[in-house]
């Protein structure tokens, strides 16, 4: 495919990044009290037989949330390796990083600097991985002055 | 894994989602010219190997984005199916895959209501999907009172 020419109907929006997960209770337990998120919507669809969640740090009008799908029949999944994370900016990397320990989440890389930085400069961001109830992995990324969202 | 207690060291923040790409300018190319996102940030890193570009609709500030990753050395990925897609909000869903399908974008669901509405509501989304050129499903979802995000 090759895309020559621009489309001309803004605007557009990011509104959710979605993952299929396997346990719905043990998800919201996880993006809830492990990684702050509130709940901003929930649909069941009995004649689909899935449910939608929708989780995030703001307003769905204002920013881009997590959609988790719960499929009621389909249990067995595979992950493959094209489709990378999702990555919060927080606040505080090594208390967060404690924190999350301290309530049985898995860290998988612990806090501390990239191994490489962008070329011409020396900057190393620091950064962590945990990894989700569905060993979804999650780039915890530092930022100090991290504001809240739109709430 | 049992989550019992809450972190408490907010803010956090969604900054992206990270998806890995095969060929960077392909997918430079077709975010910008058939989605409308604008490059944001490229990184290079020639010692590990790694090209990272952030692409979205506001800035990397106040808004989430998304994060090409590109590998240098790899091509073969595997999609899995648990991760399922990135959602974006369109103001005319129609008019938006009219002119997608004649710059060559693949449309693998036509623009029309979500076949199931959620328990107790008469509400069909209006969706589509199309795929982006490593075959990432990525869903449409019209909103005709859709706003520019922060910018």
């Amino acid at each position: 495919m090759t895309v020559k020419l621009s489309i001309n109907t803004p605007p557009y929006r990011i509104l959710y990044a979605m993952i299929r997960v396997s346990n719905l209770q043990m998800s919201k337990d996880f993006y809830s009290h492990a990684l702050g998120m509130k709940i901003l919507r929930e649909e069941t669809y009995t004649e689909g037989r899935f449910t939608l969640v929708f989780m995030g740090y703001g307003v769905e009008e204002n920013d881009a949330v997590l959609e988790l799908t719960h499929n009621w029949d389909e249990q067995s999944y595979q992950h493959g390796n094209r489709y990378g994370h999702l990555a919060l900016g927080v606040s505080d990397l090594e208390e967060s990083c404690r924190q999350m320990k301290a309530i049985g989440v898995s860290v998988i890389r612990e806090p501390g600097p990239m191994l490489y930085s962008p070329d011409h400069t020396d900057h190393f961001e620091n950064i962590a991985f945990i990894t989700d109830p569905d060993g979804y992995r999650i780039e915890l990324v530092e930022q100090p002055d991290l504001k809240n969202p739109t709430s």
